[in-house]
């Protein structure tokens, strides 16, 4: 089969690779219908130390299922599934607490372990805990919206709840990429009456303003601090949704919080140690987040996508084929696009 | 009066000062009736700059209202009072939140602004917001114990409350001074089921035991966090109390809690980046904490003390009239006293 594979940094080839097919009794092989390319596979994109043996990306797709394995009990062949960027046994005490992401024998897509989802197929480990079935079929105009929940719109809804977003309280999110955006959905919805975006690309914030933004920021840095602060009388917004992962987004987000607030950080950390630390304790504000259980949120968000309410499908600005990805993740680092759709 | 000064590390001097007085409306000046030398009060004690004004030092009392300015409404000369160790004005939306330490109009006693509590008396600024009325007199035999409510037993529930902790579930308490045991007393008052202290004085470890602590571990560092992770099953505790402050107690805290889990630290920070903040992402961990609201706690923690079902004044090991104070920095400082208890 076709499949994408990541040799260094800069280097995205799609070739031919071994079939997925199931190695285990609890495994589902699905055939991609839709993937994504992701901004965290930027990250490597950007700095990936030369592998021989590749690594096999994607971690994103909407598919139907072709093959289970013997254990398999709650799919079958030609069933239309989410699948979570995180495969996850669905019966650990993690898994039951509904932080999927911590599963005791769990493990991500698009890391090497397991194939990654720009591919024709995929195998999906733990068929039975990781997949949702979609009431949905393969081409309803529904489906880009329901491909958010295998990562950004479950990412930007967790770093919601971490913030600890409430009815009628100040929201900041930093960050306009795909996962902010969908923060900016998620805070929305879970009722922010002032949202503030922080971010600094015009089509992005427009989009942001259509999601629920109230107010654009589009400094950086002290100048950002300073521009939220006045933005909220001087006291900061009571929750941070960290969207980017970088030391100033990080420590801008500490800088703006309320006294008493919280920081919901999803953009994967490239620094070793939390900045402000001093002013987080002084102003009791807690910092926390991680990789989205995203499996665990698809329940909850997926009303609100099937009634129309909200439509994170309108992150993707592009589609493209398999044979294009390399293309896709060249314009995606050059910011040309926003997210990428794959129909493999 | 006579009240505590510090003007440098290891000089702490009892001497004459200008009387505490009303100096505005909302004021009351107490008589000091019982005091503490604070862990917190080591730090100064080891590294304050000399400062030819001095510092007035003490910020936990109980003490008996001797004066009120023209707009207190709630206390009168004669009532017995709970002096927590940071003032509030008791109206403005932190204050109604239960954030007190982060009032728009409080600060805290015994670093210079107001004055000290150890002292024979002390100006209160904001009395209808800051002060709590006593339902004993001066000599009850609970008197140590609601003395802790200043401080060390609402700082160790404050603890416990943002790091989550439930009934049933796992906790470390990091650090055997006064602040970890009342953690030890408040995880309990919770329901935790395991409660692993992080210490290594043996007499407080064993009040710790007769607090509720059920396990001990005695190393530090990574052989800590060996024997926590070899004490949970491999996974950690879902709650990390962190009452010392340290880059070491705090990198600790991260890697002993359970994906998922929460950190409370209390410890007044002595570093300026939090650590292993790739771990604690990677694991869901979120870390908070801050000066307690200790103000806030009172009212609930107050009724097990009145019925005897939780000890704090236990932490206190020894008493001292107003002129020993000095030496009591110094054996609180070599730790021969655990918590020293001040009758002016």
């Amino acid at each position: 089969m076709r499949a994408t594979v990541m040799y260094k940094a800069g280097d995205v080839r799609v070739e031919a690779v071994p079939d997925a097919q199931i190695a285990e009794a609890t495994d589902a092989v699905i055939r991609v219908s839709r993937a994504c390319i992701c901004g965290s596979d930027l990250w490597p994109y950007r700095d990936l130390a030369p592998t021989a043996a590749g690594r096999l990306m994607g971690h994103e797709a909407i598919g139907v299922v072709e093959a289970v394995g013997k254990a398999v009990q709650r799919f079958r062949r030609g069933d239309l599934v989410i699948m979570p960027f995180a495969f996850s046994d669905g019966s650990c005490d993690f898994c039951h607490e509904g932080l999927q992401t911590a599963c005791s024998h769990g493990g991500f897509f698009g890391v090497g372990v397991v194939g990654g989802a720009q591919a024709e197929a995929v195998r999906v480990p733990f068929a039975d805990g990781t997949l949702y079935k979609l009431p949905a079929d393969e081409d309803d105009a529904l489906i880009p919206s329901l491909l958010t929940l295998s990562d950004v719109m479950g990412t930007g809804h967790h770093a919601a709840v971490v913030a600890r977003v409430q009815h009628g309280k100040r929201v900041a999110v930093i960050g306009d990429g795909a996962v902010g955006l969908c923060g900016v959905i998620a805070a929305r919805r879970m009722g922010a009456e002032q949202i503030i975006v922080v971010g600094h690309h015009a089509d992005r914030i427009a989009l942001a303003q259509d999601f629920g933004g109230t107010d654009i920021v589009r400094e950086r840095g002290e100048a950002a601090i300073e521009q939220v602060r006045a933005l909220t009388g001087g006291t900061g917004v009571h929750s941070v949704l960290e969207c980017v992962g970088s030391e100033d987004a990080i420590r801008t987000a500490v800088l703006i919080t309320r006294a008493g607030g919280a920081i919901g950080r999803v953009g994967v950390p490239h620094y070793e140690s939390t900045p402000a630390s001093k002013q987080a304790f002084y102003a009791n504000i807690s910092v926390g987040g991680g990789p989205a259980p995203v499996r665990a949120y698809i329940e909850a968000l997926m009303p609100d996508i099937m009634d129309g309410r909200i439509q994170p499908g309108r992150v993707f600005d592009r589609t493209i084929g398999l044979e294009t990805v390399p293309e896709g993740y060249q314009s995606m680092n050059e910011r040309r696009s926003l997210k990428i759709m794959i129909r493999p």
